[in-house]
């Protein structure tokens, strides 16, 4: 079923340059993570540490901690800053298990499976709580007000997916706007919030934010291929859960405009009237090939990683500048 | 079925003359209220409509505009702060609608019912979003600390409560702990924050602190009678929703403590097992009335009813203070 999609690169990016250059750091974070994830409320810690100790590679506090650095940062406020990124990442996905009553996260029973939906949307709110206490410790009113946007902004996001769900007829636009908000608006907050803390010039931030935002952009579009094939299975994903649960992704919104009037009913039967089967995938697939549409999907990727690369282009060359740069080719590279 | 418990009054206290004086105030905080709900995504103002604007009484937002007053603010962050506490208020109800699966809230379809748990969760994510944005626009940053504190705790409270949900020998001080976190710490908080923006003293920061913390345990214990009597259904609640949904309440505990071996199973059977009937029910109200449980409930609240009155006393006599004081008496007086 694995779906190997061509794309040429002469070696295999990798994030270990990013993640050695911000290791000193991420160690404080993690004990911040575990610190704050305490409670007398044993139910707390255990269902947190479940989703936190999963194996999630935490990119959005690297992110913040390496933007802190590229833009000169010197103090201590990255961390707490960090942490509550990745809190309120964690939140999310809490909640996002509840919302599409998903049976497995990041290859694991999800939280609710195994605590109820209970246990996952009030964890989730406690650590959105521990997040914004973090948030207030650091004392930055800027970064409070970019984050607590974010959070405003990815709530009307997941709310503007659920009016996208089942409706096949979505444009590439709509499509676009929703994984601003939902996915790509949380990235570029976890990049901005690093040259808040080292009042650099407005050029400087909103440089950052473009990159953060344009990263989570091409995240979520190799996401959304990954759920069709490619190394789908290394990095704990399940090949069809996109498809099993009606989701339109980019994917299926370039294979539905591109097909006949059979495929589109194929389309709405599988996804709107929820009527897939297995069968049904690998017909899916096939489809997505045809038009091209999973490759097409990783070339609108390439695209907006180019325009993240871009972003940085501002700032001098450094260890740091390039780590970040290769970073968002393996994102891109994950597929393969 | 409808119980009165007996409460000597001379005259029905009343929570008019608070309302007074916040009027102006209040009207300010309802424009808000109904701006910062306004999104695109049309959902978002529905579902948030139709909770706020089901006739609950906004005694959170009161009493932040009301101890601002009384501490002397002269400002406008009080509006704004009042606004993010009803805000928090808001996302909680519709998390706990997901959490206790419950079909009505406030005498009306619960959210979650018309627009589906993921509207519920989501929604209440935006407001807590919202919420956080506008406390972040005020820029105090100890208002910020008081209410992403309260935050954590309230969470951390309602898993508590799962935790205790259903065990029919929780203690007296287990279940005050709870809806310490759970209920009372918003109140607390919302009274808090006023101070804070008046910049007193710390002793006056307390009192109101401490004033909102009892009045909110006794709201709480009033709401626990009211499920079993008096004049629920005025106040849009139906009768019995506690008992058929196995919650332990402060007239369980004492009703269980205090009964003989076959109450006690009586008690396990409806409450942990879930076997309730309405006859059932009957006999529950029976079984309360004959350990005085709902009365002596009555007799906690009015024990730290007194504690909130006696914790404005270090403030000089005004039309607020009175005020204030009556609203205690009001919120024991809901219950005939």
């Amino acid at each position: 079923m694995a779906v190997v999609v061509p794309f040429e690169s002469p070696e295999k990016p990798s994030i270990d340059p990013l993640v050695d250059l911000v290791s000193a750091d991420m160690e404080r974070v993690n004990s911040v993570i575990l610190a704050r994830t305490g409670s007398e409320v044993t139910m707390i810690p255990e269902v947190a540490n479940h989703l936190i100790s999963s194996g999630g590679k935490r990119l959005r506090p690297i992110l913040t901690l390496a933007l802190a650095r590229l833009t000169g940062y010197g103090g201590d406020g990255h961390v707490k800053l960090a942490a509550a990124v990745e809190f309120m990442h964690t939140a999310t996905l809490l909640h996002d298990d509840v919302v599409d009553e998903s049976e497995l996260r990041r290859g694991r029973l999800a939280a609710r499976m195994l605590w109820g939906n209970e246990a996952s949307v009030l964890v989730g709110d406690f650590l959105l709580g521990q997040a914004f206490k973090m948030m207030v410790e650091v004392g930055s009113l800027k970064a409070l007000e970019i984050l607590s946007s974010a959070a405003a902004v990815i709530a009307e996001g997941e709310v503007m997916q659920l009016a996208v769900a089942k409706n096949t007829s979505t444009t590439e636009d709509e499509y676009i706007a929703v994984i601003r908000a939902k996915t790509a608006e949380l990235f570029a907050a976890a990049c901005e919030v690093g040259p808040v803390l080292s009042v650099r010039q407005k050029a400087e931030q909103a440089a950052c934010r473009s990159f953060g935002m344009n990263l989570g952009i091409t995240f979520q579009l190799v996401d959304d291929v990954l759920d069709y094939g490619g190394a789908a299975a290394k990095l704990g994903k399940n090949v069809g859960d996109d498809f099993r649960e009606g989701k339109i992704t980019l994917p299926v919104v370039l294979a539905f405009r591109r097909g006949g009037d059979a495929e589109r009913e194929f389309w709405r039967r599988t996804l709107e009237r929820g009527e897939a089967t297995d069968a049904d995938l690998e017909h899916a697939i096939g489809l997505m090939l045809k038009h091209r549409a999973l490759e097409d999907t990783i070339g609108r990727a390439h695209h907006y990683g180019a325009i993240a690369r871009d972003a940085l282009a501002l700032f001098p060359d450094s260890q740091m500048k390039s780590a970040l740069a290769e970073a968002v080719d393996f994102c891109i590279a994950r597929t393969h």
